[in-house]
């Protein structure tokens, strides 16, 4: 590869990140400061609450669940998941800029697939009540939308005076719903795949976040129906299974892997390079940060 | 399609547009003020200003470049354009949630290709003066990263009291460019394909804006590369054509598209609905836009 094209729009790589490891308080670039990061910065995904996603073609998406913000919603998608309701089912919809949608494309149809034991309805979590029990990392940053935002136990969220939601930032899971605020049951789920609709938020019921394996569904062709939805059947991806982590030996794919967590020093320092960019190829450093632009540090951790 | 499906996430269809009609002043949803719209709030593309760019698979990307911020590297483009530099060459790099780059994949290697008549180098235009000439629409929803963000004659920008510059929004086309600030001539260009990485504005020149086409960029493989670039010159996407729209008869695909200009009462009017989503599935509209959250409307001319 040319040395210009490497050197372009200056991302940074984990790679590099293994040939420097100042302390983390001399730390200039985000390469350094994971460098310097200890075990403790680092936490395994909360395997009961993480879903493995396998696609016909063979790509695993992994999707952290939070039951802290969504607790109904999150137990009926697990209960959908055990009973193994999305297996065989497909992704439906690929809109650009906006989601990619999967579930029953026959739901509401005639030949729709029962709910199994799950609910078809539930109370809406669009928002929960503020509580200084819920981890809270603010960013300085401002926010076009809330009053505040920053992240909690690794998911991005908003608060205001007397509520707190997570919000509709690029890789978020949410709940597809209809016209009534109680229909979304958890069995249609989409991701977001582009700039983050936060009009969204408050609106519909966020569970979690794409952790692993968002090219899986952002890569797909654009449905050219209305909404991005697939015109014919046979462009539907498949989804070959969808598990709860905890189920799969040694948590499947999603049991190696780590995120930084955000209640440390060194995710707050990990922001700040974030916001300063201070390698050579920044002319002009923003000094600030869009919650949104924040795409949560991970690694996998090396068998023992 | 399931009527579940169909009302899902609420997207506006322009096909619900033609159907209601209201005056500007009543309408309530963006189908509504789109309808009610006149002939003079929309313009055609400067199609001396306006690249087709048509991938090996036969999918167009329109393009259109603006002069008024980027005059010399916008220049430097349509002489490479000119001199069919493009032709050829090939999509070299997607980054998921980043960008998709095109140009030379041999570029400063010894079988680069040659940039004929354009200059290697160019004087950045970063930013330019600000100047009371250059039409600017003022957003008053906030910005993260600047203290005045708005449009100009359709193109997403920032200003501060001396500078103003065009924003990293989804769709926005740049300059790649080395460590030196001059290096970017404008013979390899990216697309933002995700979340807007606004840390970028102010390093690097913004030429123009992807109008239609974007999914032909945004629905290929990553590349499994460093920085996305693709490992295997087989998985390249080829460059068929990059032409000047006013040198193709009509325009050629790029002749028949209008879009909403961006000084007029129906565009404010129009942000207005995207700020307050009216329609019925909203439960709780946010009041507010990111500039970025904006994508223009368009809309194909019916022939004579």
């Amino acid at each position: 590869m040319p040395a210009l094209l490497k050197r372009m729009l200056g991302a940074v790589s984990l790679a590099a990140a293994l040939t420097l490891a100042p302390p983390l308080a001399e730390a200039q670039t985000a390469a350094e400061v994971l460098a310097a990061t200890s075990p403790s910065d680092w936490r395994g995904l909360d395997l009961d609450n993480t879903l493995v996603m396998t696609l016909a073609n063979g790509q695993d998406v992994i999707i952290e669940l939070n039951p802290v913000f969504a607790p109904a919603t999150v137990a009926n998608i697990k209960l959908l998941v055990a009973e193994r309701y999305f297996d065989g089912l497909s992704v439906n919809r690929v809109q650009d800029n906006y989601v990619t949608q999967w579930g029953d494309p026959e739901a509401e149809g005639p030949g729709q697939r029962s709910l199994g034991s799950a609910a078809a309805t539930l109370t809406p979590e669009f928002v929960r009540r503020r509580d200084r029990t819920v981890p809270f990392t603010r960013l300085r940053d401002g926010d076009v939308y809330a009053e505040e935002v920053g992240f909690s136990n690794g998911f991005p969220v908003a608060r205001s005076r007397r509520e707190m939601w997570m919000t509709h930032c690029y890789g978020m899971v949410g709940v597809g719903r209809g016209m009534a605020p109680e229909s979304g049951s958890g069995a249609e789920l989409y991701a977001v795949i582009g700039h983050a609709p936060r009009h969204l938020d408050r609106n519909i019921t966020l569970v979690g976040r794409v952790v692993s394996g968002m090219s899986a569904l952002t890569a797909l062709p654009r449905g050219t129906a209305a909404l991005g939805f697939y015109e014919e059947s046979a462009q539907r991806v498949g989804l070959l299974s969808v598990r709860l982590a905890s189920r799969l030996p040694g948590g499947g794919p999603a049991g190696a892997i780590e995120i930084l967590r955000t209640d440390t020093e060194a995710f707050a320092a990990w922001v700040d390079t974030r916001r300063n960019r201070r390698d050579d190829w920044f002319y002009e450093p923003a000094g600030r940060i869009d919650l949104c632009n924040l795409w949560l540090p991970s690694r996998t951790r090396s068998p023992d």
